[in-house]
């Protein structure tokens, strides 16, 4: 293991990832098979004490279970995992829905950045429809070091988000929406194309990646210059 | 003429349309030759005793002039036209854009609606990233019995001000914009997927169609049901 | 709730809506959790004594069912709604398709228009191949405020009836088609290319957008200037 | 020159094709270089007497001319011929088109036709928006052994068409117009997804892809049975 | 019935078909409703004694049993139909394939030719990746009226038999195919591309247009000119 | 102006912004009329004593110097500004290219990021075909606090250089390239798609864009929590 | 069978490819029905003794099994062979994967490359978003003829390989990805776009063609210029 | 320089290349300012004592001129380089297009295979539409180490010659076409689809790709296993 990774021969570990970015390698479960999946799982768990891995199913958190039995599932999110119990969260971190239906994606955002040890405040179904609903909490939202826009259909609400803060706004497109709108491309373009300043894109329904950024921003937002932050604290 | 048309070889003048549908008939003169926007313009003007086209060149411009000598035209929104002078303008249409640069596209909209009688009234660069400056005006513009929301970019006015108002708003999407906006795609298909209300489309840059259909929704609203009304009044 | 909105936590209604726009709140139920749904539905019909969905399954009508009785469903619209039931139906709304299996799409069109207290006739499978269908009822349709165009496929209806009336058209694309008008593209982007005046676009099988439009410009055309109206009479 | 060709290093000209197809080879012009363009006219006008060729520029038109005095060139379908001038036309094709801005593509497909002998009745600004006007000539157009199609925008012409007469339709689309129909996609799609019967589609512009087929066509058409037939005479 | 249709209300039978264009109405069964499909194919099989349907279910195919004993299906193809016994198939149409996995296609387009009179002669998987099969042939397919070229993947077929053959080639891209050739797209625009000349195209997968054409063009030619021809013979 | 902005008429100036987020309003000059742009400038100038714009033209750079004498224009970027001369740049942004072409964007997103405080080491011409380039130079990356990745093509950079940091890294894809990759959509899409954690996307060559997310994520890193921040010192 | 191939009637067996080429036709299983696919293994395996299939299913497997009862399966290629057992492998081909999920498409080239009697060396899971996995294996791939680099989402690996190695490097994009990585269209135009030198791209999937093209290449590497070479030794 | 390249600023050469693959850096011209392009090729030329360049402009080598007399420019393959003048070239490789106008991008390929030593045979002009042209050479192309098949429109020609040879052929898509075909993408999707085996493809117009691959291939052809060779000899 002296090249930095361990080789379980259908996977190399990244387990020098954690030193190198101050976080430790999560898994992207979909499409792992179940052999492999807990092998994977196995490994990390047994270097860190923790694991955490996204877009999980039912059967993989059976599988996983026979070799970690204290991990746990979230149904809405799909995030599989075994934290410690003891994290202190820090920080401020908005996650924002326009709709009922993008919540799936902004939990795997909300859980990601808490995992790693980031306080998250959510404000879910605040779309432009009714923009009354999201002026009502706007000055709330402006206090996060990092704000979070999650949106299908046409995406706007990064763009309004966008024009009432002053730290980053990451939009995250989601595959909500029919027509032009299905899968989510309609939103990604509308966000990727937005008039406002200072908001970011990341794929369509990548929550993981948002909620990643967001913990990166707020450490180092809550740490002061030079100060070192441990993620998993 | 029997068959509600003029013969020209080249084109056949629709001559029965204002009274199939209480308007006469627009020229498009993009990329028509010069010889043949002369003849088509001047058999409408002489049917008429006024004529409107949209998407003209200064060429053009120049070339209809030596045939009818009053044509004015409007290098903005490139209406090339000879209107009669006394017209009453009625009823209400708020014609907003999102940005400077969506100007024009808004003038060919706003402009049509005037030639058929309309009374229009303009609320330029209101776009989301600093939304102070819509909600500043969104009493005035809920007056109007239809709203023309101009947008390129992210195109995400349709969709605020659609959850602002009570009447029909009109989206026309722009093509300003660069990148996965450039062409006016992105702001097409926000506005297609609007989670708003009374939210219809139409195609980018085409502020005539907004204009027209603006137009006919402000005819059913100014007159008394079974009244008639003559949009060249 | 003083906001204008009732928080739900995963969802805040827009109860401030039926104030702003003269009409309620409608429900779009496709991928709601059950849970969730049967509380929107009953805060709404509570508040309101009725309510409207679209885009129901069976399963949601059943779930619904347990907490309002009075819930009725139609597999072909796939509207899920407890209206009350001495509605008077006014004014004239057309609702066209070019085939019969454009019906579900252009039903979903007509009953949200008559839920708002629109009198809706409909003109089933007179779409262009057999053009003489049309033509022998276009001059009932030519009597309607407004006339909803429902057509996949190539979509040329939209542009033929546009070409007919004077009143505003509303192109609804469905996804019925393969090859490349699979999924509604090919009819969407010819109505939004149209030759024709007065059309206007919604995304594809929106035939709530449509029908809501629709009843917006019908109660333009049945009261007089100035006067008042009540959507849900 | 046994392999049926004869090879100019830069080409291989095809001199068995009219053996081989009925009709001899057509220049392709746009693109290729003027001297490469001369070589090639003048070997295929020194073998058969007549040559032709489209999408050539008046620049192209002068380098030719200095080898073949006899060449013609017209502006509006950008034919570059020397023709035979004691043909005898023959048959019926009928090329029609939607509005005044398709008529150089609608040339070039006549032109083809005739040059190999057809004899063509062009129906020019029949377009859906007015359809009184194709309802004019309908019983015409019905008379054709084949009948062209030529739309940009959303194409509906060639549908239409399609569901009135009884002999093939080819459609062509154009690439006249704008925003979603830019290109003439839009057009492309509508007419491959129509829904009338006897409707085929070539590349946008091709107008001599559709005369070709059109003079194949009219060929089996006036012909007896077994009878040849000499698409140049 | 004096319009030239049977109202069935969600459907208008165009029973002046047969008369306008000498087949009678094709059924696109495809998402049909089977109590609808049965009151269609019952009105039409009454009117001529015989009813052609293309793209239906076995379990389509069992509800029309209920009211036709007579009805036939076709796995491969699709094909459902009551055909009268007697008739004599004239003419010369090739039908070809460039696989075995194109076969589905062929035989919708094959059989459709065959119902209204056509003589149709099969050469299968004769695709360019060994064109020695193709050669073997060639002379064979060179005698036919029309040709029908199926191909899916990169679809070059169309463009090598049309280099081969004198009469018009339709070329029927297939939806054969994965990665960018998934769904056809490769193949559509290969053959709307084609350097070949006299290839005319028709929506991916459908062999039903490509077979109407045939059989039109094939009317064309077994006729002599200005004769009657009756294509259910 | 008790609303926040001022009214040009044309444009409705966002002088609320600084207050709102930190930083002034920037101009986008692109397709602005000269006499409009002069009349921002100068109003912008006026207020701030300085002011900053991107994707100006040398015709724009002459008008507004008739009006702001003091304005500078740099040829690479596009950038017109007149900048306070007595900044001190603090904290550390990386800006790297893959190739010498993506130079022009990377200058955008770095004289962006200095106008507003940033201290931007520049790593250009370090794409991944040449890896060791890269290598050579990871450590220095790695001390910034936000690392800008530009480049076109394939876009592999944003990848590599998420793999090698523990900041946040910013994809801009540039519209270097041809073939498929023209335009940027490639670059963008395997920015989108990276395997990579914590790499945020923007439009295809907006520079602009993420030299401001940047200066937000730097300003948060420099300053100790709840200190406060001046981006223009 | 003097045109060299074997006609089944649905297929038509290339069996001069051999002769040919220097390797047997292979069958693309997908799709096949088992009747079918039962006679063509059966066809090649008499001609041949051993058969090579791939994409296929498990009831293929089984039906195959039936007449070929030595018949082999492998459920991560799909592969579905019969094949000689004491080949020798020569040569070297490198087989590299980015992800664990891109396994699958990397063994069906690799197990190609086997039958037709390359060697391959295998490197899994050294994607670029830990570069070192790849750093620490670069020497060896570098010795191989040439190196086959699968990769799906943004598919950067192929560009960083290229840019190690001097033999040809064959990008193979998988559909392992979602947004707008969904598909492995991301992945294909990044290796399309590549910055790198000596990359060529085959179909997104396509392991089959990346291992036949290895082995020609390899072929012509480990014979003498001149010498022959049987790929089914 | 240690690192293996040699910092310019706005370029990073890269001196370790001829090292690592054989073949020296290559410079792509377009796009780069001419002060930029003399520095790098002053630089390359003094260190190896000959340049290549893809894409170079009229302009650009008048510029690089005045610092390398002895450059040559070739305007129909746009390449400017200076090469030494005693090369032997060795090996086969057969480039071969469809048509006259895909003759630049042939050159292209053509000429950077010969200047790293390769020996090319050009086999222009023989594309599907008459097939008799390619049969006609087929043998001689069949002995090539590598075949390049360059052709636009629907690029069959790749197909057709994979099924035709045993060494391995790279398609390369041209430009050349119009409508669906216009930009390559048509051609490079139906390359990619290939049914024939042994067909890697390359970006659009990417001669320079085609040759270099080719070169590599070409090479491990003509040298004995485990010899060395001289690109450049």
């Amino acid at each position: 293991m002296n090249e930095g990774y361990k080789d379980l021969g259908f996977a190399k570990l990244d387990l020098d990832r954690k030193e190198r970015t101050g976080f430790a390698e999560v898994v992207f479960c979909e499409g792992k098979e179940e052999e492999y999946l807990k092998k994977i799982y196995k490994n990390i768990f047994d270097e860190y004490g923790e694991v955490f891995g996204t877009r999980a199913s039912t059967a993989q958190f059976e599988a996983v279970k026979t070799v970690i039995p204290e991990i746990t599932y979230d149904k809405t999110s799909k995030i599989l995992k075994a934290s410690k119990s003891d994290k202190t969260l820090i920080g401020n971190i908005a996650v924002c829905t326009a709709g009922t239906a993008d919540i799936p994606v902004a939990e795997e955002a909300a859980q990601t950045a808490e995992f790693f040890g980031g306080k998250v405040f959510r404000y879910y179904d605040v779309g432009v429809s009714g923009i009354h609903r999201l002026l009502a909490v706007k000055d709330e939202i402006a206090k996060a070091n990092c704000v979070i826009a999650v949106a299908g259909m046409e995406g706007a609400l990064a763009s309004v988000i966008g024009g009432l803060v002053s730290n980053p706004v990451i939009g995250v497109p989601t595959s909500v929406g029919y027509g032009v709108g299905a899968g989510g491309t309609a939103a990604l373009h509308a966000m990727l194309s937005t008039c406002a300043n200072g908001v970011a894109t990341v794929n369509i329904d990548n929550g993981y990646c948002a909620g990643y950024l967001a913990i990166q921003i707020n450490r180092l937002a809550v740490k002061a210059p030079g100060e070192d932050y441990d993620g998993n604290r």
